[in-house]
């Protein structure tokens, strides 16, 4: 019996309702392979914490979260509670560089009962690789002057390191999926960080000459998500355009609330992270109405992450044929709610099994 | 009888098509108003250009740029002769900078028989103000270490001014509009600049208590073009965002070479320019199937600046009937070439006269 240590972060909003939920989904999944079981350490970190500890999580928290084969994350933030540049930078940032989760993989797919606000999806299917560690999220920068005179600077930083791991991964991805690798640049208006990684690119794209490759521009690259979403296979972006771009797979993919996300660790020294896309929605906390498949889609990519790409894909054939059979929450045009979803797919895995 | 001078630029690609064709349409206009003549100071200023001369525009190029009412720009860039960086930091980003063209505008409506991708577009009508002479695009920042060690840096700088000047903008258009303005942040993330942006934006909010406003992350609000474009009326961005944001615009309209833009000049030392949202798209040119509806509407933009409202609306409404009619371009899914939807434009805009 191999034991999985799992670390579990519910953090704020309908995470806290969604995650336990979640588990459940998880535990049966376990028991139907007989060889695994999957051990949680819960951690309560979260914006609340944060008001009663005055940090979002406490100083051997990163410790504790490297003993653990995998951080299973809801959501974080709550501007009402705590700024988010205090609770994501306390938290999800914080974990993303401290575990040196240095690539961040987010699916887009048409799911057939999910309404896509597209008149025509035409079967999109891809995955966008976003750099994870730098880039223009960045911590070096400042202001001067106050006032009328005042200025802000933010540096972007991109290093060779992570500008060509994230790309070879992007490659490597590639190889096993339709073989066409599309990067987002901007280098026709930032002049200094995108021509180096459109350099870093054709350098990458010259060792894998069996690879698909092109290059557009950010602007033109978010039109093209909605004008012809079918063309991408894996599309490569740096930290901030990868945030647009899967925000906007989410937005085609008809909701937020079912996006996936993995936080990626690669030299093996600390677990990666799987977080859903949507964010903590305080709003509907309580009304038991959240919708439950984004956490489950994260929970199918840690299952693949861990080696156990068999439950993970019991698990997404569950989760596509409950959407399918309408079994779905409010924001997906249905009327179930957060537990009915859950016991559905727990039903259809004890069926297949 | 009044004289209009302007520059005129066809620049690269189609944009040498189109240009001409359109003047003849400014030129019905004038012959309608009976009042005005424009009078076009036309430069062959574009990557061909460079090739011969080692420049994108002469050196006395701006003064006389200078000299004249407003800029009529075709499009620039044509990556297969001069390198992006080079053709448009050496003209269109060039002209935007000395002749102080601090803010960018882009209207985006749905248009009665342009096919939005859209399943419901709604009916949206919004305008994005864009924040023109800094932010991201800025040319400082450079490279340490070469190869594996390679670093690049690239700063956006915000100054308040530039930042309090383009919401201000955006406040006072939407006065004049349904009364809302968006901003554009990312303030999770991006913790110098997009703080900074906030604080100045919550600022100029408070001076305009009858404006309804909102701040959404960048990832969330391009979403939110793609699932609620009719929410929006003033949405206001840093250079980058907006770019990016303006693009969806026209992704979600249809197609982006039906897109305007102004680069407009506040202190009214210098003209203001007038560009289609659209590329030069080498890859058509000679064929004579350009559309020519993002050159035209930008055309009315001009008018409108030029305080030639009447002749704006009538243009927009000759433009609005003739694709209603069904009479487009083929990437508007018609069958007509460039100069039958510009002779059917001036027709209807004798008739109405
Ligand atoms: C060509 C490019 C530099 C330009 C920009 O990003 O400003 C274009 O995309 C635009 O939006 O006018
Ligand atoms: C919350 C925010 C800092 C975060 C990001 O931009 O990385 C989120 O949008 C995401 O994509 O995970």
């Amino acid at each position: 019996m191999s034991k999985i240590k799992i670390s579990v972060i519910p953090g704020d909003g309908i995470g806290q309702e969604v995650v336990p939920e979640t588990l459940k989904v998880l535990d049966t999944l376990a028991e139907i392979h007989g060889g695994v079981s999957f051990q949680y350490e819960t951690h309560p970190w979260s914006c609340e914490y944060y008001l009663e500890h005055g940090i979002m999580m406490p100083t051997d928290g990163m410790a504790r979260l490297h003993q653990t084969d995998a951080i299973y994350l809801g959501a974080v933030g709550n501007p009402k509670l705590v700024p988010d540049h205090v609770s994501l930078w306390g938290l999800l940032i914080k974990i993303r560089r401290e575990c040196e989760q240095v690539i961040n993989i987010r699916p887009a797919q048409y799911i057939e009962g999910v309404t896509s606000p597209l008149a025509e999806p035409n079967n999109f299917d891809f995955i966008v690789v976003r750099e994870n560690s730098e880039g223009e999220y960045s911590e070096v920068g400042g202001r001067i002057h106050s006032g009328e005179d005042a200025i802000a600077i933010q540096n972007a930083v991109f290093t060779r390191k992570a500008t060509e791991r994230t790309i070879r991964y992007a490659f490597e991805l590639a190889q096993k999926r339709k073989g066409r690798v599309t990067s987002a640049t901007k280098s026709n208006g930032i002049v200094h960080s995108m021509p180096f990684w459109d350099e870093v690119f054709q350098e990458v794209a010259n060792t894998y000459p069996e690879i698909e490759t092109e290059s557009n521009h950010i602007d033109a690259l978010a039109a093209f998500f909605v004008s012809k979403p079918q063309h991408f296979d894996v599309v490569v972006a740096s930290n901030l355009f990868g945030d647009i771009l899967t925000d906007l797979g989410a937005a085609i993919m008809g909701s937020i609330g079912i996006a996936p996300a993995a936080n990626i660790n690669l030299n093996g020294k600390y677990p990666s992270m799987f977080e859903p896309v949507h964010g903590s929605a305080p709003d509907i906390i309580g009304k038991g109405i959240a919708n439950p498949i984004g956490q489950l889609w994260t929970a199918k990519m840690m299952l693949d992450h861990l080696g156990f790409e068999e439950l993970g894909s019991m698990l997404f054939r569950a989760i596509k044929e409950t959407i399918g059979e309408g079994i779905k929450t409010r924001d997906l045009g249905g009327s179930a709610n957060m537990k009915e979803v859950i016991d559905h797919i727990i039903g259809k895995l004890r069926l297949y099994s």
